[in-house]
């Protein structure tokens, strides 16, 4: 454990690899590509969030100077798509079933063109009784929203593990009640895009700012009916995914479209307003009804939860995310009985999907207020209920999650220490409370077939440097310079030595991409395997021209060295001429693989989910103003377990980052709808966390190392967003004794709930 | 040998892969790149042929509106670059050597804002006397070009093996005498041109239409003073190379300084002028005396040549050039005597280098016309002094060329059938002659460092479609074609599941990229490793699946087969979702290699030059108008031996084109200067054979089987151009009794000659 100090260049703060390309306007996005005769692509949506389409007329469109190509269902194959479920079609057939969801493209010459023509496609709708309730679209009588889902329910989990009725009556208490949450935005700053050309081979060639390519060509090609090498991502520069770029949406498959048909080049990018209405998927917003069952000293002995889940109109990854919500948080603590029951529902609204936390940020909003509420009730510490139940190396969760590294108690000493909560707590002062809350995240998911991992090629150059090829790409988080570190470390050789490629479906192999706080620690894996193998022909060759034994050879700062003969060396860049250049020469070249020790999933949900699992554990100071029902967040802590920290500048941003994330889910954020209409999509009314509204921050990592990790590292991006709302909830609680339960926690929620406390 | 009918691939005659983009103008020319602030680059080209710079003052040039970028030797690092010997910058340092040289360069905003800016260069020079011959410029007192290359002689070779002065003593007859040939030009229909940009991280991204990729990266890194990786080509459609797109000449390293300064991509694309005066370098036109010894039967008992090579200015591939010239023919017949004596010589002119053929066409006009003279003196048909002398397989050359499979005596036979040779030898009409000429070329050099290898990756995709990730490159030649062949031949897969990755240096591993003939052999050869350490995964996992042992399967049609129970199969996709779709999962990917059984050449020039050698014969008709002198080519015939032919229709158009450059070189071609300027520097003045030149042709491929080569293949691209001059010539001859010896054979010369001819 904690052997960052033995590593080189893993674990020092170094700038990131693509630094300069962005901070000098270098970098190229998805609106920065051009290409001969590029078209602009603009998309129809539905006006109606249930609607029969009984005619779509594109003959005036069509005629408008400058319009290439306008398609519609009729130009795509009908087949539907989907992450898990194939429910979801590139263009609207038949009907449609949110506002905003795609009916009719146009290309034309520019944006205005395209906007224009817009305009004069005649679409003859009859509209269709909609729901926008999760519970009462599952209500008999409902409208049905896709003919084969009876009840709207798009997916059930119903599982027990022990005896939750024999485990509630041995609990000395049992606390129980209802949480909800809205749909939350990714607000990436760069929404999303893609540029989509067609060759007269067939295939498609699509430069777009996903998160994960290889998905995007799977989904894509299932969406037009292609063979998945008949499509080609090309990920340009990414301003940010946080799960919202994914491939979800149909941003890419419509721009493959409009150009197979138009025989040219189109961009499509989605305006800030598209882009909150059929874009990224929001975060699946839940009711959560929690039961838990308590001993006496705070021993978690029992819990039963029921999730409703909102689907929105169709499901993208929302079935992963709400089994991760109904199962994931019981790999934290040390639970024994347990029992789950989840309803994903289809409704008439934006469908919902992935944002950093994926199902854990929902659950976590309603766990962790119930155990604070217990040990409320109970007269215990929270963070004594917390350390005293948090898992530990080798805990196994009841649906098989198996812990190897687990931090999660020093996290909470650490959070504890960083809050001087003992101090305050003795101390408290009016108006003011402490909150905690813990989280469990994984480090990759094996739920996209049965496979978990990943995979890199690397090469040296005849000038010593390495080239790692890598279908992983960076979206912004750092993923690219921690394995440039890996590889570095592997190799001995100088980080300015190593550079990481372009992420391309067609020139990398197989890569599941930025989800899931996968990157370092599976591609890290893969690149360090890459690199090992790297290394093993480097010593060969260097062995021959130091006429000494590979074993006995050791590398760093780009040289070789003979062990205890260290007079002795030669560089990288001489070895990889003299292997090249040689009779039987050859390029020093190898591909690594990793795959987790994970297990998919059996059809009682029951299998190890991840490889490893990361913990943390926040905790907040808030004060309440009693007339105006606002809540400052004097002060938060953060304290995060993610093995090795590869590299510290990254993982304090990722902190900061979800953490401000976590707080704007906690006090601002959420979509607000009336008749399924989207009222606040801009960010004008939608408003996310400025610097003005963030808390002074301390944040730590906890001494750990992940042994299944690349230099022990696991993943981290995720875990600083999962508990935020809870310790911001729980804070309030502290303060001023209410709990509010559905999010945001405005000041009007809050003096509501003052009001009706000083009442009673 | 012939075991072509037991493949399934190689052998077809297939589309090529890159067809469609061609023929429907969706292929990627350099033209067609299009960056974000996109400039033009234009470059100032000395106008004199030897001239000191005493100053250049572009302050009116960056003045002007537009110009974002003005460039001269104080904008490089002043360090010369070269194939062989580095004797030329990127711009001009102290003085000019040749007219077109550059001087100084412009980026601006469009192309002729970047022109006036040129004009507005003010450059003053000091004209120095200036020498355009290269035996005059051997001589003392001649003006020096390079300071330190006393005599301007770049180089010499002086290499006896055997005793030739014994051996002339032991011939029946001596024959001597001295051609001349001219500078030819590649003609490509695309120019020379370069997308050059810079990154704030200091790396130069590079989009040319270069031929060999790895060679240009090599060269620009040197010419900038960077690393490899630093610098990153990416090959762009190609409108064909023949030698001249190798990076001998300075276009893209100008557009990158000019990127650098600019801080921009910067885009220059040559003028057919500039193509002319700076561009792919012509020929190197030689002057060669040949003086040979025969036994009366015909046999060839001692051969001296001694070459007068014309550098131009600067020296790029002329070095291994007029080796070639001087040394590789001594593989096509069965030498035992020889001597050469070879000098290149700096001259005030464009810079002479690579162009299909090598050293071959220029010396091969001289020694088949000497041997043709020969065989006349001694009444024998030239065809028979051809078939006694020709190599035959394990034949090692006087210089150490060691011969594996050798058909040139099949060759012969082809030639004299299908030019129905005896019967029109035998019923000569006035007037009209016959002449042949053989050749041999190799498969690949080992002259870029101890290395005549390549490598190449290959992938199979979750659809069971295969793709080859290869720095070769394509440039018009049907090497991608070729490639891909031999991946499904050897995978069992439909070629139409086989992919080829555009060429990069970042991307793909070293490749030397296309010269020598080497990209169907020595790429082939690669790809094929490749796809045969990726059949094996496949049979692997296949074997798991079918339960069977691997080595009972085989692959057909994309399917793997149980051999005797054919009825158990899978697919290569099965197979590849199933090795990646599983506990310890990874994609199926292994990369290849091969380094050809050639020795780099000693200090004597011995050494086994390539992995293989290529032959061909060929014979014209030809009629000769007495009174216009004008010669015109009744019927043309060839044969070729490359091994087993990959694909036909390629093959075909290989022989066609290069016949047809042939003729060109022979009747047509060749720059015409008046004091070092070139004055035909255009397709108005410089004229190539159009379909109307081209005589009826019929060639045929011997049967034969290279066994080191990929399924029996080996190289044919410049073998069809390398003996035509010198076939014409001797079938002229055989007309009207006339011999020319300097190219091109004019009417005027012909008439000459007769007139001459006439009077004795």
């Amino acid at each position: 454990m904690a052997k960052a100090e033995n590593f080189s260049i893993v674990g020092q703060r170094v700038v990131r690899v693509e630094g300069y390309d962005k901070v000098t306007g270098e970098a190229r996005y998805v609106g920065d590509i051009v290409l001969p005769g590029l078209l602009a692509g603009r998309i129809l949506r539905s006006p109606y969030p249930h609607a029969r389409i009984l005619k779509i007329d594109t003959s005036k469109a069509e005629k408008l100077r400058g319009v290439k190509a306008v398609v519609m269902a009729e130009d795509t194959i009908k087949r539907p798509w989907g992450a898990f479920f194939a429910d979801q079609y590139p263009l609207s057939v038949g009907k449609a079933r949110y506002v905003g969801e795609e009916v009719a493209a146009v290309a034309a010459v520019d944006h205005d063109t395209a906007e224009d023509a817009l305009q004069l496609i005649d679409v003859e709708w009859e509209e269709l009784p909609a729901v926008f309730d999760a519970e009462e679209a599952m209500q008999e009588g409902a409208p049905l929203i896709h003919e084969d889902k009876p009840r709207n329910v798009a997916m059930t989990i119903d599982v027990e593990r022990g005896n939750v009725q024999r485990a509630f009556h041995e609990s000395d208490i049992v606390v129980e009640d209802t949480f909800e949450s809205v749909p939350q935005w990714h607000c990436a700053i760069e929404t999303i895009g893609s540029v989509a050309e067609y060759a007269a081979n067939g295939k498609y060639t699509i430069y777009m700012n996903t998160q994960t390519l290889f998905n995007a060509r799977y989904r894509i090609a299932a969406a037009l009916g292609v063979r998945e090498t008949d499509v080609r991502i090309i990920q340009t520069a990414v301003g940010g995914g946080f799960g919202g770029k994914s491939c979800d949406d149909n941003n890419a498959i419509v721009a493959a479209i409009l150009a197979r048909k138009a025989r040219k080049p189109v961009k499509i990018i989605n305006t800030r307003e598209e882009e909150f209405l059929a874009g990224p998927r929001p975060r699946v917003n839940m009711k959560i009804w929690v039961k838990m069952g308590f001993k006496k000293d705070g021993w978690i002995r029992a819990k039963h939860i029921r999730v409703i889940a909102d689907n929105g109109a169709y499901s993208g990854k929302a079935p992963a995310i709400t089994a991760v919500a109904s199962l994931r948080h019981d790999t934290c603590y040390k639970y024994s009985d347990v029992k789950t029951q989840a309803y994903l529902v289809y409704t008439n609204k934006i469908p919902t999907g992935a944002f950093r936390g994926f199902g854990n940020p929902s659950a976590e909003w309603a766990v962790e207020q119930t155990i604070d509420k217990a040990a409320h009730e109970l007269g215990i510490d929270p963070l004594d209920v917390a350390r005293m139940n948090a898992a530990d190396p080798g805990y196994v969760s009841p649906h098989g999650n198996r812990v190897t590294s687990c931090e999660l108690k020093q996290c909470v000493d650490i959070a504890e220490k960083l809050m001087d909560w003992k101090k305050k707590r003795a101390e408290k002062k009016p108006n003011t409370g402490l909150g905690i809350a813990c989280t469990v995240h994984v480090s990759g998911k094996r739920h996209f077939g049965d496979y978990d991992g990943g995979s890199a090629t690397i090469k040296i150059n005849e000038d010593g440097k390495a080239l790692i090829i890598s279908g992983e790409g960076e979206v912004g988080q750092g993923a690219g310079t921690a394995m440039c570190q890996i590889a570095a470390e592997e190799l001995g050789i100088p980080l300015e030595d190593v550079e990481i490629s372009q992420a391309d479906t067609d020139l990398t192999t197989f890569c599941l991409g930025a989800f899931g706080s996968r990157v370092t620690y599976i591609g890290g894996n893969a690149v360090k395997d890459a690199a090992s193998k790297v290394k093993q022909q480097v010593f060969e060759t260097a062995a021959e021209l130091l006429e000494a034994n590979p074993d006995d050879l050791i590398s760093r700062d780009g040289r070789i060295f003979v062990r205890g003969a260290e007079n002795k060396s030669v560089t990288v860049a001489d070895v990889a001429r003299a292997r090249l250049f040689r009779r039987g020469g050859a390029p020093i070249v190898a591909s690594g693989s990793f795959d987790a020790d994970s297990v998919l999933q059996d059809a009682t949900r029951y299998g190890n989910e991840s490889g490893a699992y990361n913990f943390g554990c926040q905790a907040a100071e808030v004060e309440v103003d009693r007339e105006t029902g606002q809540v400052k967040v004097l002060k938060y802590v953060a304290a995060s377990d993610c093995g090795t920290v590869v590299n510290p500048i990254g993982a304090e941003g990722q902190v900061e980052g979800s953490v401000a994330q976590g707080i704007g889910y906690a006090l601002l954020e959420g979509l607000k709808m009336e008749d399924g209409r989207p009222v606040n999509p801009n960010f004008s009314d939608y408003r996310i966390p400025a610097m003005r509204d963030m808390p002074p921050l301390s944040h730590a990592f906890a001494h750990s190392y992940e042994p299944t990790g690349p230099f022990g590292a696991k993943g981290l991006g995720e875990l600083g967003m999962d508990p935020t709302a809870a310790v911001i909830s729980n804070a309030i609680f502290d303060a001023v004794g209410v709990r509010i339960k559905t999010l945001p926690i405005t000041p009007e929620k809050v003096l509501r709930a003052l009001r009706e406390k000083e009442k009673q």
